[in-house]
């Protein structure tokens, strides 16, 4: 019997701004985002990826992106990220004021060229030239480069686990503050990812620091308890596991921060979220969304009379 | 960094037919409990609880388990159990030619008397009964005491890990073949259900045989994927996830079978199940209990391409 050393906090960043939103077709007035950044930082949540810097022609959902940034740098002690898929988008990113940019690069050969039009080398290129335009503005925004598809890809099958490796290790010659591993089409299993984040952790040290999961097949919450088993103590989550998959209709998106956030404090793990506030929001967004798919447990079950008060609290 | 020891084989024994049953209203056909014992079993189930020994006026639902035993046992290999609540329970278990006769035990005082109407300590000295009621008869009918509500209670919120140890180890004294531990209420976590597991076993040495979780609020596999790290190596579960919990409207009961026997299937794990033919049975047993509700995200959003082989085809 291992005894395993928990950590004492884990970091949870909402997502469902920008990749909860970017799969749905209707464009959310941004007066309600600005309430839902306000109020997931009332529930607590301390990191936000507000929007993208996508041209608003792709993402019209999304265009409001800058206007965002500019509202939650207002919260004190807020994390404001974006998501940036190229140079220009860099940019626009620096000129917002946010604190991170979120650099996607596709493991698969196949995804990246579906989603960049790029293959995964070019894309390495791209985020070089983006560390080279920080450096020239002289910027203090941080990078992150989340790695897509690390765990499969719908379109390619299995991406190898020294592709991966591979790609993470330029990345992180380049200069880059952050990588984090994503399972962009809920492919992954416990098992794989506890051996790829401990793999990746040798190639990336500290740099490792977001592990970003769907929930397509169910295994979302047991995919980021083996990525905290393996140490990483940050994850991306979207209120209400909204986004999904156009591939597979019904199926859930992102891991619901609802439901992480009660893993985490079913365990005593502090991640600062009340997670009744985060209901409350949860209803709200409902509203809005009317006739989406929502998804996550613990919403409809309602909260155990065990669970540890502390957290409650935080 | 750990490296953990994965088992070759995993055991999934069918519970829909007593534990999700007995939790809907409608009494499914004695021909269609059939139809789905051998379903089960053309997908490669080989241990199913079949239903319940309790008075039929209780649960009109399971009355006809004699019937099924009867037929199970027609099918090579196939370990058939029913659950027994009480004395007079175990004698019509012992006739009816069952495997296995599952006894419950509250490890919660309140669930105990409100379920069974006695004290856990009452519950012990019946199950002492029932051994020499076996020994009395010189029958083979294995025992195995399942201890609900191990992780917590509705009722009574907190269970102690004392009070559950202590009952385990008056069970095992009195000769029982097996215990496992229950997640009755959909409330333990993975953190706990490792430590309650690794300690169990200090007690119950290789007779602590099965984990029982619901995923009530969410967490289903994650304990799943903790009792399995602690060397449990057979689990509950219900086809479809049927069952739920009378006071979460909406939440669902036991862990979905597909989705566990692809949790297993995704690590590489073998549990003999073919999971297309368990989406054949899922659409079934949905068409025969139209307007229940069904949970489990494998059947929605279909298997990965990248799921390893050997299993598919076990």
């Amino acid at each position: 019997m291992t005894v395993f050393h928990w950590p004492e906090r884990v970091t949870v960043r909402e997502v469902g701004l920008r990749d909860g939103l970017q799969s749905i077709a209707r464009t959310l007035p941004t007066a309600q985002k600005l309430q839902w950044i306000q109020g997931a930082y009332e529930a607590g949540i301390r990191e936000i990826e507000v929007g993208s810097f996508v041209p608003p022609k792709l993402l019209p959902q999304l265009a409001d992106t800058a206007e965002l940034v500019a509202f939650a740098q207002t919260l004190p002690g807020l994390v404001v990220s974006v998501l940036v898929p190229n140079l220009k988008g860099a940019e626009r990113a620096m000129d917002s004021g946010a604190d991170w940019m979120l650099l996607p690069l596709s493991a698969s050969h196949a995804h990246s060229l579906a989603n960049l039009r790029k293959a995964p080398d070019e894309v390495v290129a791209e985020i070089g030239a983006m560390v080279e335009a920080r450096r020239a503005r002289g910027s203090h925004i941080r990078i992150e480069v989340g790695m897509s598809t690390a765990f499969g890809c719908t379109i390619q099958g299995r991406v190898t686990v020294d592709e991966v490796l591979r790609l993470l290790q330029a990345v992180v010659a380049l200069g880059v503050d952050r990588v984090g591993l994503a399972d962009t089409v809920g492919y992954a299993d416990p098992r794989q990812v506890g051996e790829l984040f401990a793999k990746a952790r040798e190639v990336a040290g500290d740099k490792l620091g977001c592990g970003h999961f769907h929930d397509t097949r169910g295994l979302g919450l047991t995919n980021v308890m083996a990525a905290l088993q393996a140490g990483e103590t940050r994850f991306d989550a979207c209120l209400a596991g909204i986004g999904g998959c156009p591939h597979a209709p019904g199926a859930s998106g992102n891991v619901a921060t609802e439901d992480l956030a009660y893993l985490m404090a079913s365990m005593g793990l502090h991640t600062g979220i009340d997670i009744g506030r985060l209901f409350a929001l949860r209803a709200q967004v409902a509203q809005w969304l009317a006739g989406e798919g929502l998804h996550g447990s613990i919403a409809q079950a309602g909260l155990p009379k065990t669970l540890p008060t502390p957290e409650m609290t935080a």
